[in-house]
């Protein structure tokens, strides 16, 4: 069974990550280092304790509707209520409406702990969170006082209705539209699809936030509105009126996170109220929808991000105890009686180092994309969120990959009962998979990392970037630490891959050679992830966490800079000379 | 919908894996050219549209155990009938018990047919293939006589029984017990687990071939015999008597392969028979089980390697067909009015054109493989049954590996609805998962590779085929083809880095350093598959297929050698210098 990490995740996010430095700088208000470490245990309390003990019956249940409702699965609606009573759902937010205010690091560092848990549970709150955000920073007064106050206690839920048939990654052609009413509301009419926990019963009302088009609106994303649009309209006084006319047709069938309803989502056709019609409320300005989206889109890239790491790391945990347990055939070496703990097999031990440090890997620069987030609001602010910016398809892509490809060492590593259900390993390496794919996938991740990220400040920015990770190289080979094999000498040529394909980029970028730059995007966003990991466990293993896991970590980043990150020189190659080649090799696809 | 690809089936068998030349010598007897496509043919319409239409139901009902028996899927009965009538399930038995006497790889292409069709269908009558290999080189004529007839026309299907809770991957521990009676016969006492078609009804009759131990058996590997069990006993007119005391307790609820029913199976516990022991027959001598079943395992491992092959097509054809269809954004360059069609954007080319190299490249292995096999059996028996050894686990592991990846890249393809379940990409990514783990994990085949077939022949025998890969690589570069772009380089530099790898692993061993030999063996046997994916699909390029398909060979081998196989030398770095960090970082794993 998952036990949260505590410790290495507090690790992290202080000497990886930057907390500890925030926190000396001042940088984080009034918060404390003892505090961070009291928030993370209860978190990982909450996490190991309450939520992952209901992980497999969510999966075999799942969200069921039943009479136009959706049931969820057993004991889940009581944890949700004890989540919600933990005030886990209001860490981030704004003390005016009943928030904690603390950094974005603590509620992703949690984020990991809940999806651990179960990623299906955790992504409905996780919704919740983001429509709070965007709802603080583009809702009316009066908007903010009818619904903040509730939904960051946790009393409501939210839901983010944004893909259509056929709109999902360009939501330029969507069709749901909004008419103006003389009373200042709108009236919704469209369909939604996979709009995750769009409907449940662990709350009383629901608000879904939705994009929609205005009759008059230009064509294109630049006409695209933002409603909010309650499943149960809200008297004066907060009671809950009358039923909007916004209802779930039907959820999918889907091959993992079957607790969370992905629901087919339908406005306005008649079915409660007077008229057809469902009623919504305007969030920010008209035609400006996406923008209010994007305020709260990063954040949930990063949040999915974290989903990968949290299944990466609770794949891990899983296999390393089944290795240690399960015995069978004889390692080289073994001097013990009998067949040998398989974790003693070479090849199963490289499966589990190798999970091992890409979920630390992917740890890291989640962490390290939520640290700049925190400090984006601070002094440098540009800096700080020109490198978030940079971070968050990494962090998402990275992650997600990760979480893929760990799963599925995990039930490699369990043999044949990786491959039975009742195990555990195949939910993970079901839930993972659609991580690669929702807000946005790891490829528009990619075009938004070459395109529009690398070009901050002409370059200067991920050049400067560059330089920090060199710096990192240079202290593990002036470290000059046996522990450390050729770490500083493995991490310097995988920096350099980085550096040529990143300079290639900018240079194609730059002579308006969109289609050769984008053919390279994919294996330049791994290319980087993959020398972040290796430069983020050479961070840590140069730092002192004062734990005595020093060696351990020496150990592990020297497995990773030898073992894991080499294809950075291919993934260099691909994006500086493969262009020409995928090109030609299209007339192979019919 | 899946539609067989039976023109570059033959090519494939043709030009790259040797049979043309096979042919034209005359090495397997009086088969014709003709009689190859009339087959192939032939088993490609039955795989489209006798089998593919019927995986779907197979994955949503499953095999169900009720009241002990086990009912298929709706349509299975009838299709399997089908297909034994169609006489597939005889293609390559001995025509002494009626059956065709074809070379294996005719055998072994349809497989990959019947498998993209559905996996979970084509397990079944393939594990009969193998016992009827089993007993045809093994068998007392007795039971040769009374068996194979109706297992070669497909009146009754085999089982393998080998696994017990408690001996996976490692045999010499398992427990069952034979106990010998006066009359000849034996008593069979224990339990099996994961046996693949245990039980079914597709047949009146389900002939068990089963380990166990003798009470005098020495331990360990040495010690295991080979039963045959039959469900029913045969009388001596060949029908069917008394029930045989052994039975299927239930079957494992697994992540994929639904149809394919995976019984725990109990031999004499007393439910069945006067007294209890499931009544057995020995196959072969005492003792030399293990040898009995090694004849077939590597055409097990073969065909498992087929399964990876099929479901990498059938993703593959999938994700292309909904590539072309579903249109989203604007690809760079794209003149039409609207959304593109995905398949124009540069990152979904890049998917759709790995996934096809992948497919290619471990069909080209597998069959070659085959070859290997139908070669054996003639002039020069120890070069080609030395080359079908060393193929076997590259092909086994290389292709399974290409299963996973590339079903997951055809989820990613998919997008949202790669997520659903009614999309059936998400079938193909959960029956993929388990072709790496049976018939021997991954991890076995490593070993398997590293150990007992780099050794052959003192190492002549890689060596030269090394050699002969090296002529591939300068046709190539001699061909200064610009279609080929730099294929002959990489080439040859891949082919570099895997004859360092092995020059290293063989004077490791000769060393005695199994441990650091070992702690490589995963990285070197994707090191060698990826140099045959890309010199095979060069061989395929200089080949002309007289289809006017060249320019697509040509386009496709490039895009393999510039973007696929270039992990190469970062997989002989690992090779080389990885075991000691691998070693030092066990430390991580607690």
């Amino acid at each position: 069974m998952y036990k949260a990490p505590v410790e290495e995740i507090a690790f992290t996010l202080k000497h990886v990550a930057g907390l500890a430095p925030a926190l000396e700088g001042g940088h984080l208000g009034d918060l404390t280092d003892d505090l961070v470490d009291a928030i993370l245990s209860e978190a990982g309390r909450f996490a190991s304790e309450e939520v992952a003990p209901l992980g497999a019956i969510g999966d075999t249940q799942g969200a069921r509707l039943v009479d136009g409702k959706v049931k969820m699965p057993d004991g889940w609606p009581a944890l949700y209520k004890a989540w919600a009573e933990g005030g886990w759902n209001s860490l981030t937010a704004s003390p005016e409406f009943g928030g904690q205010g603390l950094p974005h690091m603590l509620h992703v560092a949690a984020l990991e702990m809940w999806n651990s848990g179960s990623m299906a549970f955790a992504i409905g709150p996780t919704l919740t969170i983001g429509a709070i955000e965007a709802l603080t920073a583009h809702g009316s007064d009066h908007l903010k006082a009818t619904y903040l106050p509730k939904m960051v206690s946790g009393e409501w839920m939210g839901s983010m209705n944004l893909t259509e048939p056929h709109a999902g990654s360009d939501l330029g052609v969507m069709k749901t539209r909004a008419e103006r009413r003389d009373d200042g509301t709108y009236r919704l009419f469209g369909q939604k699809i996979f709009i995750t926990y769009g409907e449940h019963d662990f709350t009383d009302n629901i608000v879904h936030l939705v994009l929609a088009r205005l009759p008059d609106a230009p064509a294109g994303t630049r006409g695209i509105s933002l409603f909010l649009v309650p499943k149960f309209l809200v008297n004066e006084d907060g009671s809950l009126g009358a039923r909007n006319d916004a209802y779930c047709h039907s959820i999918e069938h889907k091959l993992g996170i079957h607790g969370s309803p992905t629901c087919t989502m339908i406005y306005g056709d008649g079915r409660f109220g007077e008229e057809p019609g469902a009623i919504g409320w305007l969030v920010g300005e008209e035609n400006r929808g996406l923008a209010c989206m994007f305020t709260m889109m990063n954040n949930a890239r990063l949040a999915v991000g974290m989903q990968g790491v949290a299944i990466a790391e609770a794949a891990t945990q899983k296999a390393i105890a089944y290795a240690k347990e399960r015995t069978q055939g004889k390692a080289p070496g073994w001097q013990g009686s009998g067949m040998s703990p398989i974790i003693e097999h070479p090849d199963v031990a490289r499966m589990l180092l190798t999970m091992k440090v890409l979920t630390q890997g992917a740890r890291a620069i989640t962490y390290a994309c939520a640290h700049a987030v925190d400090m984006s609001h601070g002094e440098e602010a540009t800096h700080w969120s020109e490198r978030a910016s940079l971070l968050t398809p990494i962090a998402k892509s990275f992650a997600t990959d990760a979480g893929v490809d760990v799963s599925s060492l995990g039930v490699q590593v369990h043999g044949g009962m990786g491959f039975i259900e009742e195990t555990g390993a195949a939910r993970l390496y079901r839930d993972a998979r659609i991580a690669p794919i929702y807000e946005g996938t790891n490829g528009i991740q990619a075009i938004d990392l070459v395109t529009r990220k690398l070009p901050l400040s002409d370059g200067a920015h991920v050049r400067g970037f560059i330089a920090e990770l060199r710096e990192i190289a240079a202290k593990a080979s002036a470290a000059n630490a046996p522990a450390l094999g050729e770490t500083g000498a493995r991490l310097e040529a995988s920096i350099a891959d980085l550096e040529a394909a990143t300079e290639w980029l900018l240079a194609t970028l730059a002579e308006g050679k969109q289609a050769e730059a984008l053919a390279g995007a994919t294996p330049y966003q791994r290319l980087f992830g993959l020398v972040l990991t290796g430069a983020y466990l050479a961070k840590g293993a140069l730092a002192d966490g004062g734990d005595g896991r020093n060696a351990e970590r020496a150990a592990l980043c020297r497995f990773a800079a030898e073992n894991v990150i080499g294809e950075t020189a291919a993934l260099r190659d691909r994006v500086m000379t493969g262009a020409a080649s995928l090109a030609a090799a299209r007339v192979a696809l019919g």
